[in-house]
């Protein structure tokens, strides 16, 4: 693979273009934050003044854009996918709803190209450190084709079906259990504090006992802060589960906790916290319960 | 404290008297099951033919039965309370309801005698191991008279509080979590059963990511069995989420999350599935979305 395109340097975006430069990839990006260019440049990477010359003679396009209509709209209407090389391979690799993602690598693969659903865990923590979790599917020979420039970016890749879409099936289960996670964490801190036993002797505890979840030790001690450092926003969670529960509805699979989950970070952000740190979904339950003084 | 009364020798009950004695405890124990008495007697206990002659000057009396209730009639109507020494220490380590607690403490100290509420997490594993998390509640001098015995059950002993049912509030709060986490885990591998990805690889991937429960990585793949063996029942939930939302009720808390996971544990029970592993509250998802042959 000599040639790959980047497209979308947002927070996690640029250090996964990082990290594909140091391990010798020839990658040209595009954003449309001109400081995401110079820092690609810095990087040791080609700044490129759109899409489309991003993805010129490119070998795969990897897409870390915000949403699928994105995607969708930067391979097709901004030129990017028959720009790039015969047969390339595209890369999508943002957090979208299923059915579109099948939808859209059909699209792509009716004109010849290839595609794989590889969206990704980890946060901007896991995209610095290279240490992503990264949920490939797509056809072996495709999947085969960009796994070095995966592996450049996650630690554990994973090739979870043949179907593009089930990868994005697969994190979108992921962020089913981290949203319902995260919402039970703030309903039993709540609980500690509106009924008067410590919240943090609370946490303590719960951290090494069958309670234990990575997001009650992770987003815990922030829902015990009342405006911590903000590290993920109520608002990517109001997207995140949004997009569970339009997967759910897709296959027609009820997700109850999902659904209720998504109601107490809508509450949030609807009382105007949508930027706050996504623990302050807490704040769903004070505004319940009362928040005792 | 030479002589220690424990009432209630259940799966768990029988190893943590087991435990007592092998740390040099003189235990005095009765069960109405003759076969419990049995075990006390060759793990080198003295077993009653009642509570109150287990109890007869004993410096403290350790509960573990399976509702206040029980411990009610123990204390109260099977004499067991006034045959105990001058300023002994009940010790209540079952799960009950917080108010519930707080009145039989009540009615025990107004007796002249002693209370800690000490319910415990870990199981009939963390029980047998002398393992156990003890959340301990009491006025201070009661709870260093049986601290030492607390630290025979349990490898962590934790004074959340100075009042009986504080206790009782922070293990109820540790069953919310688990229960919800069972539930989740629950939701989340019917899912993906429902839209054609593989569960265990599901489960695989979500065991090391921010997805992360401890019930997740513990019950899912029990999950993914159509009968597992039963480590807990599904009507022990049933039991324990009852007790949280009535925790939730005594103080006008909301506890959405909690309601709506003890409704899947209500469906498996009600279905004719209470006796089945816990992990089998599934069924109310396969139940819901159709399981896919």
């Amino acid at each position: 693979m000599k040639k790959v395109a980047f497209v979308g340097l947002g927070a996690m975006g640029r250090q996964m273009a990082r990290n594909l430069i140091q391990h010798g990839f020839n990658v040209h990006g595009f954003d449309l934050n001109p400081a995401a260019l110079d820092d690609l440049r810095r990087a040791g990477g080609a700044a490129a003044t759109s899409a489309a010359k991003a993805a010129t003679d490119a070998d795969a396009i990897m897409l870390m854009v915000v949403n699928a209509a994105q995607a969708e709209s930067i391979l097709f209407n901004d030129g990017a996918l028959t720009a790039a090389s015969e047969g390339a391979v595209v890369c999508l690799m943002a957090t979208c709803p299923p059915k579109t993602v099948a939808e859209l690598s059909a699209r792509v693969r009716a004109l010849g190209y290839r595609f794989v659903d590889a969206p990704v865990s980890g946060g901007t923590v896991g995209a610095e450190a290279a240490s992503l979790t990264i949920m490939a599917a797509g056809e072996s020979d495709a999947f085969a084709a960009v796994r070095p420039a995966l592996e450049a970016m996650g630690s554990r890749v994973i090739h979870v079906g043949d179907k593009p879409g089930q990868g994005a099936v697969v994190k979108t289960i992921n962020q089913l259990l981290c949203g319902v996670h995260i919402a039970a964490a703030a309903e039993a801190l709540a609980f500690a504090e509106k009924v008067g036993v410590d919240a943090a002797t609370v946490l303590g505890i719960m951290q090494d006992t069958s309670a234990a979840s990575w997001m009650l030790k992770n987003r815990g001690p922030r829902m015990l802060q009342s405006d911590p450092e903000v590290t993920s926003a109520v608002d990517i969670f109001v997207k995140d589960l949004g997009i569970v529960l339009e997967a759910g509805r897709e296959s027609c699979a009820a997700l109850p906790l999902a659904a209720l989950s998504h109601q107490l970070f809508l509450s949030v952000s609807g009382r105007g916290d949508g930027a706050a740190d996504d623990s302050q979904v807490i704040r769903a339950y004070h505004a319940l319960n009362g928040k005792p003084a």
